[in-house]
């Protein structure tokens, strides 16, 4: 007799899940159902169809139900809620959102793959009709709807991957946005200083960025929705995107008895079994194991849903495979700029209490006297004693995808910061450096580990006048005299063997340059004369980014700001005339040539 | 008193030393000697500048002597040679190339890092006054000042690294260029069908590609060179490069007594030190360890010289650190397409007698919903027992250098190849998939080594009518009438399970789709019924590369060819109107989505 497949969800963790279970088991019966429309839609381009960047909706659904159900011999139902699961008969009770029925089917093994809600705070006013969110091509359709119908502004509540997202494509059509966000910084993933660079990217292209403060309301006016902010402020707007994160479809599980966390989320084995052995869980409704700090975590990302999905089956289907934990690597596009991020942050090493170190690297992403070079910053956190990488975050220009991936898989191949060092990347002009960014942070951070190099951190730091350090700049006068810690004392490094007794030392000495490489040197020059300089980590770079004050915003004005930014929109996002490059992030540094020293 | 360190050689591994050597040791005495005028030059924009992608001469001089000797207190002597090492009193005399003067120094410690010289064939006529080479600032000026003069045509001899980029640059100001390459292949670390997809690429863009022909003199023709080939043809130019590969310069270290190779390249011990303990040497002129296959290699590149620096002035002031070999990871762009390896080519493992299997994927860099999604092409060996990786080679657009330096670091590591399975990824729709291209290589070699999958190889079948298979095309019918295996049979996989009777069964069955991944499909469905089918690996898109013809070349003509290809100059090179995309290399396949399925 065949075996019975019953799989709730057809999207990432799901469609995966019944394409898997068709090639080990030709036989099986494999009935997938879909509360949407939909099944294996492309969830994370909605955002960009709304911004014309994807220009066809067909391309978001790249597989059909016919398509998927002729070539792998599946039962798909879409439009059709899974309302109950009766462990004790094996059966599922299901609904057909269309006609209204009821039934039940039995299974041998069942897979949930429900995913995760859109959160809606719960503010009064919430259910207002022009307040929308996005999970799926339905949510996509009424926001490009809105936005066709001639919508001039918009407030986007949540500054995470998909509020940014939205932020930027609403900028593309041409609207005045507001993003508005609970904590003073964007991307929640990201620690605070590398978001920091995201934020003036982020008001350069004209959006209203309100950070650290919290939606009350909304109130309605004249049909058009106002968010109200903790702070009296309204913004009013023609429609209103909530994305302040989602929470794990659970409610199924739940019901049937089977065990949920704290976080809302379904508790799951390292087979991605839940508590009932017949019934596994994969996607954003699970939480995983944490593969760098043990425990568990929610990794709400497709990568890992996709994963999750195959390893499940590969269990259910007599190849037991244990799914070792997702690690959180992820990317996302702000305007000009790339972020991304692999393995712990620091906030959430401070939170953990863990032990760490830290340095910051900024390079250029390929060799600076090739034309294009874009600066990216580089942080690094790994273990105090044996280097171990225990995260990394990265900001810039373009590239940046290439060093997370490097460095996630570093990660997952459990390296040391040493064996950055030893890395061999691949080289030519147009691609990277004979020292790529990956080494050179594996450098710096065997240099701590070492003890060649001891740094001090810009948020252990005031200014000069204000610290019980004596603040030193190595660079050269004309980059003092353009920008400066207040209160350094400047003592070019050129010049450094013949002047060090100049440099007061009645307070420890503080060491910095544009990018910390420089203040490196230093360091080594003093060292030989009996001081105990620390360099300041990451430079000057890191220090403005540390130091940035939050950004000043120009006051909410839906209609002018919509006027100025259309020529944004006509240059196009991807490298326009009004997309700055990464250098512009932070101060240049005149590093050695990647062909030669070092 | 203080150490003396003398240096030979101030490009790559030497000005890494040098300023190395100098950080950790503040009071040592280091002199560099440098026989050309420029020290620490990137000598990997050379082409670059000739082709006026880096306008600026003087960006490629990142570092000057005066730069250098302030910041690193160096004491570097420029246009000067080291004739003969003493080893016995410590000395190396040295002569200044522009007063004549001659003199000794001497060191505790010597570091050679002369480098490699391009090889010049000794054929008739290679002494032609219109016949370079390009190594150097001076070899630039010359080429350049040739093109600038109002050159039409060009022969570059060799299609390599540096001739394939000097071709590429010479296209750019609108010379005719003929390449010759006396093996049937270009750029000659690839294998074979990793290259043929470069091929027509070069022609694409108007070269005049001529492999497998040996050059056998170099004629004058009124003052003009020109090229004469084995065939009997004759290439007349206004300019020949000669670009067939370099020679270690390891004559001094010969006369001295070190021991150099049979391929001519100095020999190091795992600390890069050559058979005198007090004699170091790094760089294209030493042979290193190969870390895959063990023995050793010429590796000339730019990463690994620099790292070679660092690590020989580290053991040499008392950190005693082992070079653990280079495993020769390179990239190179070829007009719009990229090419990159890592590790061992098949070649090299044929000849070397390693057991190894063998995948391909064709991928898109990033998602196909996602506009300007890339096609590239992945080979992958790997150890039949272990999985352990041996090689990758990369061909396509956007993204190949980010595969092949996660695959680098994945090789590093000493992953095998099941773990690639489970490497998490950054992944956003601009930057690459759920499932990566090296996901998805993991998925098929596991798939493989564990026996899901059974491939036959292109170069292991002929056509349906000449060959002992029965070649089933499981695409659908536009795809087969668009193109396909000579006397293969229809069935489209959507139809196989009706339909699989009607397979011929007298002879084995070899299975293929557009890439691999529907033919997959298909053999699970044929296992089920009891046939053995074995899939065509990497599907037609690889079928027609192994069984791709030379590509056919336009007579030589070299006036007519630069004036058609003035359009491209103006179009720019990067992604310019002429330039097709990576696609073009190979064939469609409706892939599933990433956000959902596989």
């Amino acid at each position: 007799m065949s075996r019975r497949l019953l799989i709730v969800g057809g999207v990432a963790g799901g469609a995966t899940a019944a394409a898997r279970a068709r090639r080990l088991d030709e036989q099986a019966e494999i009935i997938m159902f879909e509360r949407g429309r939909d099944v294996s839609f492309a969830n994370c381009g909605l955002p960009y169809h709304v911004g014309g960047e994807i220009s066809s909706r067909r391309a978001l659904l790249v597989q059909t139900k016919v398509g998927l159900t002729r070539r792998f011999n599946l039962d798909i139902r879409t439009r059709t809620e899974v309302t109950r699961i009766d462990r004790e008969k094996k059966l599922v009770h299901a609904r057909d959102l269309e006609s209204g029925r009821e039934y039940t089917e039995h299974y041998d093994d069942l897979l949930l793959s429900p995913g995760a809600a859109p959160f809606v705070p719960p503010v009064p006013g919430v259910d207002h009709s022009a307040v929308h969110t996005l999970r799926n091509m339905g949510d996509m359709d009424g926001i490009k709807r809105a936005v066709d119908a001639g919508a001039k502004s918009a407030v986007v509540v949540g500054a995470g991957f998909i509020g940014l997202e939205m932020a930027e494509n609403l900028r593309r059509r041409g609207l005045a946005v507001a993003v508005v966000e609970l904590l003073p910084q964007v991307m929640p993933p990201l620690d605070a200083e590398v978001a920091a660079s995201l934020h003036q990217e982020i008001v350069k292209h004209g959006v209203h960025l309100r950070l650290g403060t919290r939606m009350t309301a909304i109130e309605d006016s004249d049909g058009r929705p106002v968010v109200c902010l903790e702070s009296g402020d309204k913004l009013d707007a023609d429609l209103v995107i909530l994305a302040v994160g989602v929470r794990p479809e659970s409610d199924l599980a739940r019901d049937a008895g089977l065990e949920v966390a704290a976080s809302g989320a379904i508790v799951v084995d390292e087979y991605l079994r839940t508590s009932d052995p017949h019934i596994y869980a994969v996607g954003d409704a699970i939480e995983v194991r944490d593969p760098i700090l043990g425990g568990t975590a929610r990794i709400p990302l497709a990568g890992p849903a996709n994963r999750q999905g195959r390893i499940a089956i590969d269990t259910m289907f007599g190849r037991p495979t244990p799914y070792r934990g997702a690690q959180g690597t992820s990317v996302v596009r702000v305007f000009g700029l790339t972020a991304a991020a692999t393995g712990a942050s620091e906030k959430v090493l401070k939170r953990r209490g863990v032990e760490y170190l830290k340095v910051y690297v900024h390079r250029d992403h390929h060799v600076g006297y090739f034309p294009g070079a874009q600066r990216m910053m580089l942080k690094l956190m790994f273990t105090p004693g044996d280097g171990r990488i225990l995260g990394a975050q990265i900001v810039g220009g373009d590239g940046v995808d290439k060093r997370i991936d490097v460095l996630a898989t570093a990660i997952h191949a459990g390296l040391p910061v040493t064996e950055l060092e030893a890395l061999e990347l691949s080289y030519a002009p147009q691609y990277g450096a004979a020292k790529d960014p990956v080494n050179i942070a594996g450098y710096v951070a065997a240099n701590m580990l070492r003890g060649d190099e001891e740094f001090v951190y810009a948020e252990e730091l005031g200014d000069g006048q204000l610290t019980n350090w004596t603040i030193l700049d190595v660079r050269d006068a004309a980059e003092f005299a353009a920008g400066r810690i207040l209160g350094a004392v400047l003592v070019p490094l050129s010049e450094l063997r013949e002047r060090w007794q100049e440099i007061p030392t009645d307070k420890p000495i503080a060491v910095y340059c544009g990018v910390g490489q420089r203040s490196y040197y230093a360091t080594r020059v003093l060292r030989h004369h009996g001081l105990k300089p620390r360099n300041i980590a990451g430079g000057l770079c890191t220090y403005q980014l540390v130091h940035a004050p939050q950004p000043t915003v120009r006051p909410w004005a839906p209609r002018e700001a919509a006027a100025e930014e259309a020529v944004c929109g006509n240059a196009g996002l991807a490298g326009g005339g009004c997309v700055e490059s990464a250098g512009g992030v932070c101060c240049s540094e005149d590093t050695l040539p990647d062909c030669s020293t070092g």
